[in-house]
Parts: C-alpha cells; sequence; structure tokens
C-alpha cells in the first residue's frame, strides 16, 4: 500500500527526539548568483550525514523485535546502511548491511561503526536484492528496503514537512523543491509533504547525467533503466530504475526530471564548502548544482534544495576542491 | 567603557533577522568520545563564515551614517573584515579593511566581494593600527576594531545567549564553553552572556600552541603578548596580546586558558569534515581540538564548543584532508 501525506505526518512524530530538525541555510551570494531565494535543507547534517536515518527510523522504531530475532538486513549503496544500522543500534537489534564492494571508505567504515556487520558485493555481475533476500531469510531478519517501502517513503517525506514549515516561518512559499534522487523515495516522500503543506510546491527530481532513469521514465510515462550500474561520482544515486511504489507516487506528481553532469555536481560541492561552511558528497550536492546551473528558472522564484547527504571520503573531497574533478 | 550582560541581550534583539541563529550540533561520536555530551555551536554558518558578523552588524548597524560620510575602516586577519565589509554593504556604507598580506584568498576575496576596499600589509614590520587610524582620518570613516569596543564584544556575546537558550531547550546545563581566542572578544562576550543567562558555565579560552598570550596573561595577571606575529596556521588567531578591555572583563571570570598545537587543529578539522560535515578553518577549529584532546574534563559533563569559523583557503582543506598538515 501508498504512504500517504498522513504517513509523512505521523513519521515526523516518530522522528522526534531521535532525528535530527536539520536547519534551512540561506547564503546572500547563491540568492544573488539565482536572483531569488534559495533555502537548502542541509541533510548532511541529519544523524549518519545523510536523510536516510529518517526513513530507517521511521519504520525500524516499529518493528514488534520479538518477530525478528535475527534483527534487520539492507542493501544499501551506503548511505541508507549507515541509516540503518545507526537504527537498529538504537533498538538494539543486530543488523546485516549488504554493499557495494566499490563503496567509498567512510561509508562502510561508519556503518561498521554503527555495530552492523557489513558484506561487500559486485555492483556489474551481482543482484543485491537476492542476496540481501537469501541473508534475511537465513537470519530470521527484516528486510529493510532502501526506498519501495512505505514506511521509509513516509520517513524521508519529514524532510519536506520541515523545509515547508521553515520556509512559511520565512513569509515565503516555495516554488519548487529539488531533490537529489535515486530510487526516488526520498522525492515521492518530500512530493506528499507537499502536498499536504505546500501544495503550490514543485518537485523535481535531480539525477546525474548519464543515470538520469527516473527522468525518462517521467517522460516516457514507463520505468526505464539506465544501460550502466555505476560511472559516475554520485555513488549515493546509483539505483538502476525507479521503484515501483515510489513512480506510482511520483509519476503524475512531480516536474519535469532534471540531470547534471559530474562536473558540475563536483562545482556545487565547492560552493558549499566556500559559501555554505558545508560537506556535501557528490550525490547530495546534485539539486544545489541544478540550481547554480539553472536547470530550472530561479529568477523571483523561491527554490528549495535538498542537500542530501555528506558522506565523503577526504581524498575524494580533496580532489574535489583541487579541480581534479 | 566596558560592556555587560545587558549590552549582550540589546545586541540580540538588533541582530534579529541580520544574523543566522547558527544551529547547534550534536554528535553520538563526539559525545561517546568525551564520555559527555559536547554542543558544537556552528559558527561557521553564520553569514559571512564566522561570528564576526555578529559584532561588526551590532556596531555598525548603530552608525549614524552622517557622522562617518567616509563610512568605515577596519584592520582584521580576515574574518572580521568579511564582517564589517558585509554589515557596511547592508548599511550602504563605504568600507576599508586592512589586512595582512599573507591572508588566506578566501578571505580576501570574500572582503571584496562584500564591496570593501582592501590594503594590505606586512605582519612583521607594519602596524595595522597606525595604517587604519590613517585612512579612518583621511576619509572621515569610523574605525570599527576587532575586539576592543563595548558593542563589538556584546554582539560577538550573542552567540553564547543562543548556546546557552539551546542547552536549556535540551534540557541540560552546560558546565563549561570552549572559545576559540585571539583578542578576547568572543571569550568575553560569551562570558558576559553566561554570567546572565547560565552562570554555572565556566568558559575557557583556546589558543594555538606558542601563541598562547591569552592562557599566560591570564596566569600571569598582566598582559602578555607573543613572541612572534605569525608562523600557525590559526591565522585568525595571531593577536599579539590580549585587548585590554576584553582582558578585564575576562580577568577574574573565565577558566584557564588552554593551548592545542596545529596538528591537533588539523585533527579537529578532519574530525569537523568527516563527523559533524562542517567545514572549519585551522583558527575556528581549536576549541574543537581542545574537547577532542580533553584539555579539560569531559567524562560526565556538558561542554560548549564555538567552532568560530569555516574561511578556509580550499588548498589549505585539502592538504589538511590529506594529512599533510
Amino acid at each position: 500500500m501508498l504512504p500517504t501525506s498522513d504517513d509523512v505526518a505521523l513519521a515526523a512524530r516518530r522522528l522526534e527526539g531521535f532525528a535530527v530538525k536539520t536547519p534551512v541555510i540561506e547564503s546572500p551570494r547563491l540568492n544573488a548568483l539565482c536572483g531569488g531565494r534559495v533555502l537548502v535543507k542541509a541533510e548532511c547534517l541529519q544523524r549518519t550525514g545523510s536523510f536516510k536515518f529518517r526513513g530507517a527510523w521511521n519504520c525500524i522504531s516499529q518493528l514488534d523485535a520479538a518477530s525478528a530475532p535475527g534483527g534487520v538486513v539492507a542493501y544499501s549503496s551506503g548511505n541508507h546502511a549507515q541509516g540503518v544500522a545507526a537504527a537498529a543500534a538504537i533498538r538494539g537489534l543486530p543488523a546485516l548491511i549488504v554493499m557495494p564492494a566499490d563503496t567509498p571508505r567512510i561509508k562502510q567504515d561508519n556503518t561498521r561503526a554503527h555495530g552492523a556487520e557489513v558484506v561487500t558485493y559486485d555492483r556489474a555481475t551481482q543482484s543485491r536484492e537476492a542476496i540481501a533476500a537469501a541473508h534475511a531469510e537465513a537470519r530470521c531478519a527484516v528486510l529493510v528496503p532502501p526506498f519501495e517501502h512505505r514506511d521509509i517513503i513516509a520517513g524521508q517525506g519529514t524532510a519536506g514537512l520541515e523545509l515547508a514549515e521553515e520556509a512559511r516561518l520565512r513569509g515565503v512559499t516555495l516554488d519548487a523543491v529539488l531533490v537529489c534522487c535515486s530510487g526516488g523515495g526520498l522525492t515521492a516522500g518530500i512530493t506528499l509533504a507537499m502536498a499536504a503543506a505546500s501544495p503550490a510546491t514543485r518537485v523535481h527530481p535531480v539525477e546525474p547525467a548519464g543515470f538520469d532513469d527516473y527522468a525518462r521514465s517521467l517522460a516516457s510515462g514507463r520505468i526505464e533503466a539506465n544501460a550502466k550500474p555505476s560511472g559516475s561520482i554520485c555513488d549515493a544515486l546509483m539505483s538502476v530504475s525507479p521503484g515501483e511504489m515510489t513512480f506510482a507516487i511520483n509519476q503524475h506528481r512531480v516536474g519535469e526530471g532534471l540531470t547534471v553532469t559530474d562536473a558540475e555536481a563536483a562545482e556545487a560541492m565547492r560552493f558549499a564548502f566556500a559559501e555554505l561552511k558545508l560537506v556535501l558528497e557528490p550525490g547530495g550536492a546534485v539539486a544545489l548544482a541544478a540550481a547554480l546551473h539553472r536547470r530550472i528558472g530561479t529568477q523571483g522564484r523561491t527554490i528549495g534544495v535538498i542537500a542530501s547527504g555528506g558522506n565523503c571520503d577526504a581524498d575524494m573531497f580533496a580532489r574535489v576542491l583541487r579541480r581534479e574533478i
């Protein structure tokens, strides 16, 4: 069953005291560059360094421990992994996470630091869903998917509720919200949040160029797939296709899907470093990149930008700062 | 005349709608490392990337433009420069800033970006005070000093009021606050703020090792000077001596002065990058370094840390990330 706007509101209550109400950051220079107002929702400051803790906690906080003696299992490119590991640790549940072998080191290390067991796989040749399902069955554990789940989508939507509330406090209405998009869970959650809290706001998913399965799916009206499983610096945004649930929510409600190049994402990371003093990972910077490069009109408008995560290896960040990327 | 706690409260009202109420960030890992709670006041997210906008705005917002036809003049290692330039720009006043020639590029560029004129000098051989005074007289401008001014000290103190309020909301009392310290304006302002808002809280200035004029002055009971004008990566903390006003406020109220090495400041920058997702400059990271390295007891206590600024050149930050510093 698909989640509703009410589920997002319920999730917000469950998250109270556990998730961070992340700040909304406004930069006079960013506003000037865009000729409007840009409200950056700094989800890199969320617990575990990305928005993913929201959905993970909304899901895992509701689990009946007795029905999951083996705890939880998840597959993830790294941010959902950390969110699930942290949420499971709070509940005292064991967690096993299936991650691509080429996941940034920081994401693997942080996942283990929360006490989770990490199993790696090869993105090109193995199915993470199959590996995770086998582990879940063997351990009598509950599988916590990264986006195809009512509670996950509703949890991610709480970031949208907070952004809409902050816009209201600042006396503005968001014309659009740009959302970093992989499987579409965050986009779907924010779409549900805006439907209730800010119905005039248009949500746009943003993807790396060449990995624009969501944009093409929205354009064609059916679920499309990326040609390659990896090959962008935006490691967090490599889902092959939109989720069926997220697409059902997004298909007729969101605006056009936008794309940015890796170079534009890197430039947005440098902008966040120099102007916002925020650490963003490549996949967490694509929405900001779309605003900076005016993929939609910003003149005279108020645009929300979800800065979705900041889990970037130090070496990658140093290369970006030195313009080697 | 010395500022009082009431002046800090008045400053807070003047700052409303102009300065950012910066978030207080708590990290489960930092808490675990310290065996207590650490509340990081993220002043790197303040307008202009450091707390300095607070004092600058508190001072410049009160200026009678007719009495300063030439606008404002300031001398600064870079963060006060940006604060003054931004505050003057809001008021529509011209600004001239005297900065050391070896100031990080980002600080010079940002100061010019706010429309200010920048004049450089050699830290080793020239007096910034004399140069600034001459310019102020020639231009019929008002000199806005970096710390020896009632309105500047009171303005910086507003960061302390916000931190005390946030601690109250979280149901804790701050046992101590660690403050990055150069001339002592921020330390003095926060000392005044805590006297009113959280009298049980002990304020400790933190300086780079070898540039611990404030710690030595507190120990000896008279104003001491650093042996060298520069030589630490903490470019923002190179004042030669405590200010007379700031020392008069701090001398009998603050706790022991603490010091950290450049290597410890760099490690704190890496911690802020990896765990807090914040960009800190070296001088903005010394208070966090003092907490991480337990320069005071943290076990079972609640410690405030002022992360005072984030204006770091990309090349310096990359070197820190690569452990070249």
